[in-house]
């Protein structure tokens, strides 16, 4: 069905940190969103870039030259085979995500923290 | 380079309407900014999802058995086939876009909307 989504509320069914929840589905990618708080892990994607647009805090990206921080309203790609380890300074941080369907959140890295069925909300 | 992108500072530089500009690629696709006021065509795409985000005012999709509403801070996903027509109520409204790349904004209609070379800002 075509219909409006309303982001603000699909975040207020969103109750674990680094879950990712899929709100929608276009040309075999995943429009997702995700409250992250803490550290992420190092990970990389082997053939996705991956898109984070940052609704709420400050999201900090660790690349092993640099660091890139994405406070509200402001989006960044991350190319794909390009190290990566998302965190937050502490706060809680709402991200919205695009990447294909396929992928692993933790990319190359199987972990505690990979989620490996993504739930619609 | 791998860097944060501001979204308002990119709608910022958009002087005309109905004329996306790129600030991202990712996955052979685009994401694009756009101001639209008033009209835009009735066309669709034959191959390719579209994702509208509405970041300022309110824009309205109308279908060929009914209109859906998508006021700012709500996104709609239309399916590849399916004839379409943006509009706003007069107001100005700021939309981010994501698509492929090979895409024209215009889908399977040409006329003098259409803008054959989108740009980067």
């Amino acid at each position: 069905m075509i219909t409006n989504i309303n982001i603000r509320e699909k975040y207020d069914k969103i109750t674990e940190y680094w879950t990712p929840k899929i709100i929608g589905e276009l040309n075999g990618q995943h429009v997702k969103l995700a409250k992250v708080k803490g550290d992420f892990l190092w990970h990389s994607h082997d053939n996705e870039d991956e898109l984070f647009i940052v609704y709420k805090g400050t999201l900090y990206i660790e690349f092993r030259d640099k660091t890139v921080t994405v406070p509200e309203g402001q989006l960044i790609i991350v190319p794909k085979g390009v190290e990566h380890r998302p965190y937050t300074n502490g706060e809680e941080v709402w991200i919205m995500l695009l990447e294909p369907k396929e992928i692993l959140h933790t990319g190359n890295v199987i972990d505690e923290k990979t989620v490996t069925n993504l739930e619609w909300i």
